[in-house]
């Protein structure tokens, strides 16, 4: 057997995919599986089974980082791969657990060939990246690579008022190992799309080029709650009208800029929310991104010139800034190496950006970084319908068998 | 003394309105009187207690309506005058309560004075009028009018599971008397405005020609969840955008159609209603009225166009009617009675429609009826902020006693 003929065995990998998929399995599909909860628990020491059943030095980081190594022929730097298993309330099978069972499943492909890497191997699972339950989302992968302090991060208070260093104590994974102690080669991350373009262009391979910078604001706007028959229009300071106007200028303003540019009202909340009282106070959110920063900025100046213009027609207009990212550019190297890899397997493959976020993109800190996408049935992810072809997740994880290999050095 | 010299004692008015207001108060002011709860059968109790010691025959009908009657030289149909005590759950002292008691000030004035009337005088208390805890609201004076059997009301189930029958025998007012049955020469109404026209213009006395027409539908849209970073626009399928142009498009309707038209979006609710979800749904309420029939016929048209409209770009859009009521005009004779009475009493009169539904829109049905309004500080009602000028309360008590004397005739 060569290294380029070399294959993982999908029907293990499907079955361990399926068999932490059971782990907060919800009743009518999908998985829910909050960072840090019992459920993380239980997945955490499931995969920490595998880990070490594979021969793997397992250690857990301050954050609660899992890093799993394969030795090389020789010490220092790690090829790292790695994704989280956290989940969000609702979320699906793959988004995340696929990138942790298919660097086992290539630590385990490499161990029943018999080879060794010239450089360690290294799989990661990286705490808390959905973000569902303590922000900010990626928080590991972030903590890990510099970017937020150990201790803030465990301070972090969740959605049901305990803390992530209470949470990782009480689960047992608050590690000794120093946060990016570790030293990393270079890193790919294997994922589900969690889009459509794959499925619509009927390509297999994504080589992912950059993440999408994202804006997200919390816009709250105060008007006059009143009657709804006996205030007359002129009369009226409609929080909720003024709702919807925001919603539809977000949509013109991002057809307008067009491109990459995208952007989601997904919330609008009203105050009182009743048939016959005109609302008094409307919550929006808007979600923007695009992965050209200075068009991500032109969009956010459109934004805050609609919110300018509901101020001077009297309505209150507050803002809270929830999350600001610049867009992430991955190493050119890595993305030609997923690119090389996918040609070679003959997978059809394209360059695209991720609009979503990924623990690769905090990796870039520290050591060139890519990532590989998948097809997601109807781009649906964050959600217990999350689907990939059987055949694409093979396809995935041999790209990224290809990459590792590439990477870690490996004569057969 | 003369007729036209005779006014009401606005303290003694102003100290039962305080009084009831007590009933069911709410710590930060207002009153939470459900209709046929325990605040609304201490509050019929003390109203009744009152009416007894007035001299009046006090009587309950099926369906809990309370008819308190001052006899007049001959006996037959009464002139009658009332309201209801039941509030909204955060309800103001004024709405309802005002019409009641100002029946009662007329009563004891007239009692005071010696004076007889031609024909008796009736001061009713409607049960159910604001439809917060039992749909349809005016559910009370329906009956009474006719328009609703009143089998059907007692069975009806309110938010909390139980029947307006059940709740009727457990205050003790489910009454003996068929509804209905007593005769009604003439009905006039004095209520708070709950909209801000008259302070607008700095008017004393509404004398109410009509009561808009009432539409409501609800509007339930399907989208398609996805990932609000990974989903490019041409593939969306926002059921948020959608819920925002159909607002958007029902200001642009009601704008465009003018007049009395008026048009709210209570209602927008999304479905998940998260930061970087695209909606899977949405549920809009619209609120249409007009006091013109044909323009709010040519309003629900357009509106239907809008839907067809949302249907066309691949949404799933269902509508349910929650509601729909034609414009009702009061009797020229009382609009005009009114009107007559204002001017002798030296105020300010506006000729108005009410946005508001109200019981004497139901006793068009069985008499001429009218109403007198009163102006609303800010246009506010149904809040605890609700407020009304003592003066203006008196100027329209003391309205209400000169039409009442016109209508039941007296000799002094």
């Amino acid at each position: 057997m060569t290294r380029d003929t070399l294959r993982i065995d999908l029907e293990r990998l499907l079955g361990r995919i399926r068999r932490l998929g059971e782990v907060g399995a919800l009743a009518g599909g999908g998985v829910c599986r909050l960072a840090l909860g019992p459920e993380d628990q239980a997945a955490r020491d499931l995969v920490v089974g595998w880990m070490t059943a594979l021969g793997l030095d397992v250690t857990i980081d301050g954050i609660g980082n899992i890093l799993a190594v394969r030795a090389g022929r020789r010490a220092g730097p790690t090829v790292m791969s790695g994704s989280h298993i956290d989940t969000v309330a609702t979320g699906g099978i793959y988004d995340g657990n696929l990138g942790v069972l298919a660097g086992l499943e290539v630590v385990e492909t490499l161990n029943d060939a018999g080879l060794e890497t010239e450089y360690p191997l290294a799989v990661a699972v990286f705490t808390n990246e959905e973000g569902a339950r303590f922000a900010p989302d990626m928080m590991g992968s972030l903590v890990f690579a510099g970017g937020f302090d150990l201790e803030a991060a465990l301070a972090t208070v969740g959605i049901d008022g305990e803390s992530v260093g209470d949470c990782l104590e009480r689960i047992g994974y608050r590690g000794e190992v120093p946060c990016g102690a570790m030293e990393v080669r270079a890193f790919v991350e294997l994922h589900v799309e969690q889009g459509p373009v794959l499925e619509a262009e009927g390509v297999t391979i994504g080589a992912v080029e950059k993440v999408q910078g994202i804006s997200w604001t919390e816009v709250t706007i105060s008007g006059v709650s009143n009657h709804a028959g006996t205030t007359p229009m002129a009369l009226r300071q409609d929080a909720g009208h003024a709702a919807a106007v925001l919603a539809c200028e977000v949509r013109h303003i991002v057809v307008e800029i067009g491109g990459d540019q995208v952007g989601t009202v997904g919330v609008i909340t009203l105050e009182p929310n009743l048939i016959n009282v005109i609302a008094k106070r409307a919550v929006v959110t808007v979600d923007l991104r695009n992965t050209d920063e200075a068009r991500l900025q032109a969009a956010e100046r459109r934004l805050d010139d609609v919110l300018s213009g509901l101020r001077g027609q009297g309505f209150g207009v507050e803002t809270r800034r929830l999350a600001r990212f610049e867009p992430v550019d991955f190493d050119p190297d890595m993305v030609a190496a997923v690119e090389t890899a996918a040609h070679r397997l003959g997978h059809s493959v394209k360059r695209m950006p991720s609009g979503a976020g990924h623990d690769a993109q905090m990796l870039t800190r520290v050591c060139p970084a890519g990532m590989i996408f998948v097809p997601s049935r109807d781009g649906i992810s964050h959600n217990v319908k999350e689907y990939t072809e059987p055949e694409d997740i093979g396809a995935g994880a041999n790209v990224l068998l290809q990459v590792l290999l590439d990477l870690a050095g490996v004569t057969a």
